[in-house]
């Protein structure tokens, strides 16, 4: 049972405030990916310094290592990791498809072998639900099939119906308590039928919010847009809406716009350990030799750490230097980018200006678009 | 010109303090070793909240990547990489030794192959000097030539004499000004005689410092202390002494009752890196499977971040994982650790039992001496 207020809203877009059962989560929001219990190069002091009030947790990373009975007999995935916040945690469903070895699904589940020592494993719904209770996840997801893109429509159909009965027995081991939650993901690929009748699945059965699935893999921004204006707008106004695994900046500007609530992705976390800053001018690879002699900061309209200390000289050299400072300031400076980021958004929205800062923000960012 | 001050000693032991043009150091110190412009994995924040109130540069690295002559356009070593302490840099001299390719040696100085991208160098009395001011060193340290360990008398004894010409030669090039010193090396190998020479050589000169080289090559902690025994006393006593590249926290003991005021080392942040702890208790390899179900903190008597915040069984997978946080929390562990030490020996110096504090540590530490 989780508690979701909304604040306000212009044309689609919507302002809201999250309540779970460690601490409120303003909306719209980016959660940082935390896959192993760790956002990468970073101390969860940083990552919440830079206003990100939840981030994610991979399933089927934390079961292989270091295990979900380990982490709940430190007393969960918060105290293991020393994150006090609300944490969400995907069902394994997405990343045992694109990490594991040998798998074999059937309408049980997925068996499969780890990447890490090759042992096999068995994810299931009530699995799933199980290992997420143990982590103690804030919001727990439903456990679902992904089908490679592009793929055909009966493929896509097949697999978003056992998807949607999997939703369904996800729903029946998940364990409510308040301030925890369930959300349920739609599927159906690029089939706009498909996907009104997953919607339709997942609303029988009810959730405590809905996420998108089965975009960001490849369709490009225009197809997802077009996915999401039909999408987004058909879940229910009253509840929390989350597109799974999106994106770059001009793609959450664009998704905010057609109606979603939050979103994830590693792009900011890794970019930043290949040495890729994200700044309001665009990207910048800091393993480019023009920046050698570089005084400037990163980002001169950016207030985290690593522009108000650093040059971008000085970032060039750590990375041309190999040294780990230069992962960890980078990727400070990405999540506090995206954190900046959503903050415009909810100011934006808050102050009734969303339409232009949208319009502005995709003329600016016309380059983010291509990427 | 620096103002070094002595508080109070108890027989061999000193306790002083350094005043520098980016402020004030208390001794005995420890000074984290910060290669090329980043003590690793940790921000200067960090690293001064551990306690550290002054860094080592190395000219070697510097000198090649980025170079002497960026690093002061800059603005100097302190701005270019935020530390706004004091900073003490070597003279190049021994790491051309141990990591530079084909290398000649003259009188006129040593010309050598970048371990980079091998291209051609040279380092001499006059450009060691030249590049510490660049780096705008709070105290630069004379060049000097290394011998391996062991070597024949007479070889050492011909090293030592060059390296006293070029202390003078050092002395001649160094631009004084106030708050910055230049500190003279005795050299002289396990040979009495030759150490006493080197000191009368130096004390000729007259430097505002004087360091301890060529010891912690291999020679073994008793082997160490005896050189001590009689080297650290026969310099100025109104001039801090600084034991270079030491060592582990019982050689720092025990060269403090021998009247060491300052030294370096890379082993709390090289440590920290591969997975070792140190700990009220002795070390611990944090890869090893038996901290995997451990709740405890790496140290219970620690008031550092990591073990505020962290249990052992956290670190170890992290470490399992390959995270880079492990390395950030274990470094700033290690680095706080060694810090921790220098205020014990301090507080002991300045209530006058240094004495019981040295029986206590070398009993509880024996089996450091031997590691």
């Amino acid at each position: 049972m989780l508690k979701f207020q909304r604040i306000t809203s212009t044309g689609k877009a919507r302002r809201g405030v999250l309540e779970t059962a460690h601490g409120t989560v303003q909306t719209p929001a980016f959660m940082p990916v935390g896959t192993v219990g760790t956002v990468k190069a970073m101390t969860p002091e940083s990552v919440r310094s830079t206003g990100a009030e939840i981030i994610l947790g991979n399933t089927y990373h934390l079961m292989l290592r270091p295990t979900a009975e380990r982490v709940a007999s430190f007393g969960g995935l918060h105290r293991f990791m020393n994150w006090p916040g609300p944490i969400l945690t995907d069902s394994g469903g997405f990343q045992v498809m694109s990490l594991s070895g040998l798998r074999k699904i059937t309408e049980e589940g997925v068996t499969f072998n780890s990447h890490i020592d090759g042992a096999r494993h068995m994810l299931s719904p009530e699995r799933s639900m199980e290992i997420q209770n143990l982590l103690d996840a804030d919001i727990t997801m439903a456990f679902d099939e992904c089908v490679k893109y592009p793929a055909e429509k009966k493929v896509v159909q097949k697999s978003m119906e056992r998807s949607m009965r999997w939703a369904k027995r996800s729903k029946e081991a998940f364990v409510d308590r308040p301030g925890y939650g369930l959300f349920g993901i739609v599927q159906g690929g690029m089939f706009e039928d498909l996907r009104m009748k997953s919607i339709r699945a997942l609303t029988d059965i009810g959730f405590d919010g809905y996420a998108i699935g089965g975009l960001a893999v490849g369709e490009g921004q225009e197809m997802m847009f077009s996915v999401l204006d039909y999408t987004a707008c058909a879940l229910p106004d009253d509840k929390p809406r989350y597109l799974m695994g999106v994106g770059r900046p001009s793609d959450i500007v664009g998704s905010v716009a057609r109606g979603v609530d939050m979103f994830d992705c590693v792009m900011p976390s890794r970019s930043g350990r290949t040495g890729q800053a994200f700044t309001s001018h665009g990207v910048l690879n800091m393993r480019n030799a023009c920046h050698i002699d570089d005084h400037r900061p990163l980002d001169a309209e950016c207030g985290c750490p690593a522009c108000q200390n650093y040059t971008r000289g000085y970032i060039h050299h750590l990375f041309r230097s190999g040294e780990i400072l230069g992962s960890m300031l980078l990727t400070g400076h990405n999540i506090w980018f995206y954190q900046n980021l959503m903050r415009q958004i909810r100011t934006a929205l808050d102050e009734d200006r969303f339409d232009a800062f949208h319009n502005d923000f995709m003329n600016r960012y016309a380059h983010d678009r291509k990427m």
